[in-house]
């Protein structure tokens, strides 16, 4: 892969594998982020610039001789976005459309945008989920991720921007974040752990769609040696209850959780399935690593450190 | 009706006549609005503050005390949103937003808000378009009122806001702004008065459900008399063509019409018919006046000034 890119947000729990796996391929990777990785060091040979992504001039001069923008970045998680919806927009929406607008201007023409397959269809009548089904996010986050979906297509079909929009359901893995705002997998081990008692929101059935990070990382790479674009849902296919999740890690780890249900949040959506027909039939993949798996492989890294 | 109201955008083509019929109904009656009518004058009893949306200040000081907000504001159009979206997020959502945590701070606890039936949905496979159908706008202008639509819905979920969406389809009537940007029939009938060109994108088979003013006031103001809040479609329910909407108007005025088609934009839907089936029922009211008759109206106030 002699492609020049650039990775927005590529310190991030996906960025940082998705960096790593690109500087395998040979790419020349270009990364924009606030800081450097808090899960790895800088990489040899990687163009790090370290920014703001409301900060225009960076962004621009990020930009420069790319051929295909991965914009992995987003300034909020759900959990934190609804209390700052303006904040959300101001950081993650405006500087979304002014990238669109600068991309279109300076000729780059590739994106490759990851949006919330979680978030962005709200609560639905049933699953798995198409990517035609309507989209009515509930929470902040969701918003603004359909609020991007949409300028992008619009870019897309007025200054010919080659685009592909990635809904992605939970992924999740070693890195991830552990400080318990986003990824659930992730704060149930951290809290198993440390002997903590874990806090479920609602009454643990509320079922959720898990991609492990070395799956999805396979599904950016493939998408981006094609000239595929639209919009395709990015997980396992499989619904998984918070209560499963907790009892696959009791299993995994060996040690009992010390759970305390709480009232449900009013953000949360109850059951977030994708049906990935549309992303098996057009890469001709299916994800390889299962929840128990993921989950071994998660406790064996987290062992180890 | 005793109520306490404000109208923002109270004086543009929707608000000036619903600022006059709440007047009527003898409700007190506060506006909001950039600058005084230009199709109206002032009218007695009627608090004008003449202000910004973006003006925080003056949005909270016209919040005080209100019963009902009636949003009717858009700072942009669809023709003009797409060349700035950046003005049209920072000009409408994020106003709109700040308007809705105004409301929740300071206890105000309903909100009508116009939406849009003519762009939230996008191109559809099929019409008439129910409330029910996914929204993919191609615009700007649709893309902000759908984000506007989710946060309503988001703040009434989560902090008790009560709060009614009318996806409004295309309204028309006297006073519309007939410098050709927005509203296909006044811009029709000043260009078939005055002898000019009438230029159609398109091959004028673009069919749009036109609504009367008078029809769409009588529904804004059934819908401010009961409590009824979710989200509605506010049209004819019936689907005219461009090249029906002139023969009407020719018809009408007794003129041939001087057309030039020209190829289509990007951003415009093709078909757009609401479904008002939900309308219907809820209020047990349908549309009284037609599209010819309601051109014949217009013609009657166009001939008179």
């Amino acid at each position: 892969m002699s492609l020049r890119v650039l990775v927005l947000g590529g310190s991030g729990f996906i960025g940082s594998y998705l960096v790593e796996a690109l500087v395998d391929l040979g790419a020349q990777v270009r990364v924009l982020s606030r800081h450097a990785g808090i899960h790895t060091p800088p990489l040899p040979g990687v163009n790090y610039h370290f920014a703001d992504f409301t900060d225009l001039a960076s962004v621009s001069e990020s930009l420069f001789d790319v051929d295909i923008v991965f914009h992995l970045i987003s300034s909020t998680v759900p959990a934190t976005a609804n209390l700052n919806p303006v904040a959300d927009i101001n950081g993650n929406l405006l500087p979304t459309v002014k990238l669109l607008q600068m991309m279109c201007d300076m000729g780059v023409p590739r994106l490759i945008f990851l949006s919330s397959g979680g978030t962005v269809y709200g609560n639905v009548k049933s699953v798995p989920i198409s990517e035609t089904q309507g989209r009515n996010p509930l929470s902040s986050y969701g918003i603004v991720k359909a609020a991007i979906e949409d300028y992008i297509l619009m870019f897309s079909s007025q200054h010919g921007l080659k685009s592909l929009v990635l809904r992605v359901s939970n992924p999740y893995g070693p890195r991830q974040n552990r400080i318990g705002i986003q990824g659930v997998i992730p704060t149930f081990f951290k809290q198993i752990m440390s002997g903590e008692e874990i806090r479920i929101w609602g009454d643990g059935s509320s079922i959720r769609d898990y991609l492990y990070i070395s799956d999805l990382i396979a599904v950016i790479l493939r998408f981006a040696s094609t000239d595929v674009s639209g919009v395709f849902n990015v997980g396992s296919g499989q619904g998984t209850s918070l209560s499963e999740v907790l009892s696959t890690i009791e299993n995994v780890t060996g040690t009992a959780a010390n759970v305390k249900f709480l009232p449900s949040r009013g953000f949360d959506v109850d059951k977030v399935v994708l049906d990935i027909t549309k992303l098996r039939e057009t890469l001709h993949w299916s994800p390889i690593v299962s929840l128990r798996e993921g989950c071994c492989r998660y406790w064996d890294h987290a062992k180890s450190i």
